[in-house]
């Protein structure tokens, strides 16, 4: 297995990436893992750690988080992600991850990498952690702002193949998400996808709200990507000032510190269960090659994390399988 | 000043509702509060006790949380919500709260109280907390599901509007809630919303993004109905799960217990501080009469708050002083 990190990607990169990558490469010698970007950076962060299995791959230009996506991929032939992309399209690679602009990284999915046919739009899907431990797919959280009814049936149906092939579920629910659980509710787009996604080769459970994401609802939910991406960056947000609000309250005192100390474990389990890090990558759906997306603030421990994702992946030749499951369309 | 309860809406009502008007007609004497419903039931409820300041009206009907709203109130002509909503319109009343089905009560501010000249939708708005304590206001929540770019100027006008005017801000800040800072970031809505925005008679600061949303980016948000109930909804549902997997880790032995009993009032001062009943009810803003949204799930303590906000918005002469703003199109 061969697996292309864009080495340049993420606010902690490359540092996170290089230190990410070492640990992945001694956990599975089986697995060549090919930093790509630029060498002279890269290499003195291996610290003269010769693994067999990682390779260095040099590429000169970096996609920055505030390039505009399209213009960038176009511009920045040789840009560390753009060359990934390529690494995949040519079969270099069997996946490749990167956790820089996300927009730039969804335009190489489409344009370098290419659609699987049939599929309208790639979509970017990711667990969100849910309190059983299962978590539930969400897409899409951004790869198109807009949406059409019939491309959210489309992300049902990858929605669901991911779900069975990644995670062997059998006949993964899914549902809408909406502002009510009834049939009837929504905006103009929710209203005409539900008819359909009732109609599509999936197993459809209704509208699901936002509120209840945490709780795992159904195993697959669908929206646009605004409206997706809105409830994504809710979520986090909540939890991330819960949590630094109840960090300031175990500061408090002497005593406070003490009951701090008590519940320590039991809240780094919590806390490892609502990481979203801990569900690995997000992978873009409905292109024709492995690609997946690492949280921005990635550390070592995620980008180690979808190197897991992508061996798993790889071995049951998700890609492949998804396409052909699309072209004979057949039955979740 | 006269305030019209809808005895009957809400997940505990009618008990709530009539503890609640007890609870602020004694704290108020200046303030008559009409409970509006079945005075058969609310009758009992009051106990005996002969407050001067409460008065009943009897409603033979009630809009149940699963009606249809438009074919409700204009078929359940005596609903308690229809009967409060008549009220506030043949000015027997200076603000009516009900906890009922949203969707009829939007229905009622339009249809039967009636919109200020000139504003083309009513907007739900909801004040979030904020880790600082003053809170930002969000509209529109689901009074429309559908925006255009102009409504959402508009709502960005009443937002601003209420902001100063109930709570004396000047200058109140708007942003747009977006799914990145940057300009050109968006769904067509949103970009279209945007240079509309930045030309409004406000002091617009851009977009925002709901993970920011409980850190007070500005003292207004304006956005879709859609994306509005997505953002709420996501935040209380991250809330409450939170929340209750803290509990279940305070609960687990008794070491943990004592912890629980170290931190309880800074938690409980947390909890207060995050919570929507603190804030009051819900105002339509943009009907030319005051109407107040409470949570489905209202205690009396929200009722009473509601009663207080309204007592405020009532002193303020909310109503006509965004009324007469609003013809004369002066700036914020």
């Amino acid at each position: 297995m061969r697996i292309a990190i864009d080495a340049m990607g993420g606010d902690h990169a490359p540092y996170a990436v290089v230190e990410g990558a070492i640990a992945a490469a001694e956990e599975w010698p089986d697995t060549k893992i090919i930093l790509v970007g630029d060498t002279a950076v890269i290499e003195p962060l291996l610290q003269g750690k010769k693994l067999s299995n990682i390779e260095l791959r040099h590429a000169s230009e970096v996609i920055e988080p505030d390039d505009e996506p399209v213009k960038a991929v176009r511009r920045k032939k040789d840009a560390s992600m753009v060359v990934a992309g390529r690494m995949v399209k040519e079969q270099e690679a069997d996946a490749m991850i990167s956790a820089g602009n996300t927009g730039a990284l969804m335009t190489i999915g489409t344009l370098v990498v290419g659609r699987i046919k049939g599929i309208e739009r790639a979509a970017l899907a990711q667990m969100f952690p849910t309190i059983d431990g299962a978590g539930v797919l969400v897409l899409d959280l951004g790869a198109n702002v807009d949406a059409s009814p019939e491309q959210l049936v489309q992300y049902a149906v990858l929605g669901s193949l991911y779900r069975s092939k990644f995670h062997g579920l059998t006949k993964p629910s899914v549902g809408l998400l909406n502002i009510g659980t009834e049939a009837m509710k929504g905006n103009e787009l929710t209203k005409a996808a539900f008819p359909l996604l009732e109609q599509a080769p999936i197993h459809f459970v209704g509208n699901v709200e936002s509120r209840d994401v945490l709780r795992k609802p159904c195993d697959v939910i669908v929206c646009d990507g605004f409206a997706g991406n809105i409830m994504l960056k809710s979520v986090e947000g909540a939890a991330s000032v819960i949590m630094s609000e109840l960090k300031k309250e175990f500061m408090r005192n002497f005593l406070t510190k003490l009951a701090a100390a008590i519940v320590k474990k039991g809240m780094l389990q919590m806390r490892k269960k609502m990481d979203y890090t801990e569900h690995g990558a997000a992978p873009l759906l409905g292109v024709s090659g492995l690609v997946l997306k690492g949280h921005g603030s990635s550390n070592s421990y995620a980008f180690k994390n979808a190197v897991r994702q992508a061996r798993i992946a790889i071995q049951n030749d998700l890609v492949r399988s998804m396409s052909s499951e699309i072209s004979n369309g057949s039955e979740m």
